[in-house]
């Protein structure tokens, strides 16, 4: 897509690609911005600039962080046998804000998808058994969303671990907090009577 | 409010403060981003730049534009006998689109507004009746808001240009177009039937 050459034209444009933002919420951004650019603009695009250029995926586990290893992988408060598999840094951005897993992350990047022609070398697979043979995982944490492909690609993975020595769980399902039963699945539903627990 | 050192978080927060995206918008755009940050960040970050240098206040209209006199002022097709007053920016961007116009703006910078202590000082009034005075004008066209303190300052604005030679029109007010009757104001309504005309 070509770009307009007036200034303020081709950052609306730019800016209307961020998700989330739309042409006119853009323009209204744009404007905002325009009544206050040094305090406004020009911070955002050194931040742009700079997470740009630092920003990289961590050579052992997928998450993005300004150094490789990650600030997680690096920290030596966390268990280093617990790994925590997860489609995309997006899952694992939302489980370090739910604050609940101690351990380490390994991100997949995907999940099984044999129509969309996405076979287990496309995925971080092969990298994920290499940690677990040596680094003395003992146990994996499936956390990869209940559709059909994350539920495929949760039992190739438990195949493959099989021949390991180490414990393969995955997270409860169950209805969610605050949830109202009569807009459930069912198969939520379901599973959540199947997994019921004395209060 | 004070900024994380992250260069992840940092763009998070500057991004969130943009109008229309929140926290949680701001981190998805973030992450997607950052799968291109070379496609995505640095052409952005750019634009960002290029704005904030070039873009500046028309000295004639107080449109924004990367050149003043703006684009518009400057325009020797637009009629320079015709002038549209509208509160700020935002409006003459949103005329320019209906393509309605073909004279030129004059931008007040807001409403008249006791209560928020904004009287005629603050406002570019008297650059307005010196552009009547001095230019040729033949008809000022009044394209305020229809709330109270638009209406107040169009009714403010009709007195001071009384004793220049110079038409003062305004926007008609009527059903929107698309309009259903039954969600329209009273005001809105009684207008409309007060102007109606001949089919």
């Amino acid at each position: 897509m070509s770009l307009p050459n007036d200034p303020i034209e081709r950052l609306i444009a730019l800016l209307a690609r961020t998700p989330g933002l739309g042409r006119r919420s853009a323009r209204r951004a744009v404007l905002r911005m325009l009544m206050k650019p040094e305090e406004t603009m020009l911070p955002l695009a050194e931040a742009l600039t700079a997470a740009a250029e630092a920003v990289r995926p961590c050579q052992v586990c997928g998450n993005l962080d300004a150094q490789s290893p990650c600030g997680i992988c690096t920290d030596p408060r966390r268990d280093r046998h617990l790994v925590c598999v997860v489609e995309g840094v997006a899952d694992l951005w939302a489980l370090e804000r739910a604050h609940a897993h101690h351990g380490l992350y390994h991100v997949l990047g995907g999940t099984l998808s044999p129509l969309a022609g996405i076979g287990p070398e496309e995925l971080s697979i092969q990298p994920l058994l290499r940690r677990v043979e040596q680094e003395g995982v003992t146990e994996v944490i499936i956390a990869l969303p209940a559709t059909v492909d994350g539920t495929a690609t949760a039992h190739y993975l438990t195949d493959r671990l099989k021949p390991a020595d180490v414990a393969v769980t995955r997270l409860a399902q169950g209805v969610p907090m605050g949830g109202a039963l009569d807009v459930l699945d069912e198969g939520t539903l379901a599973a959540a009577l199947r997994a019921r627990r004395p209060v």
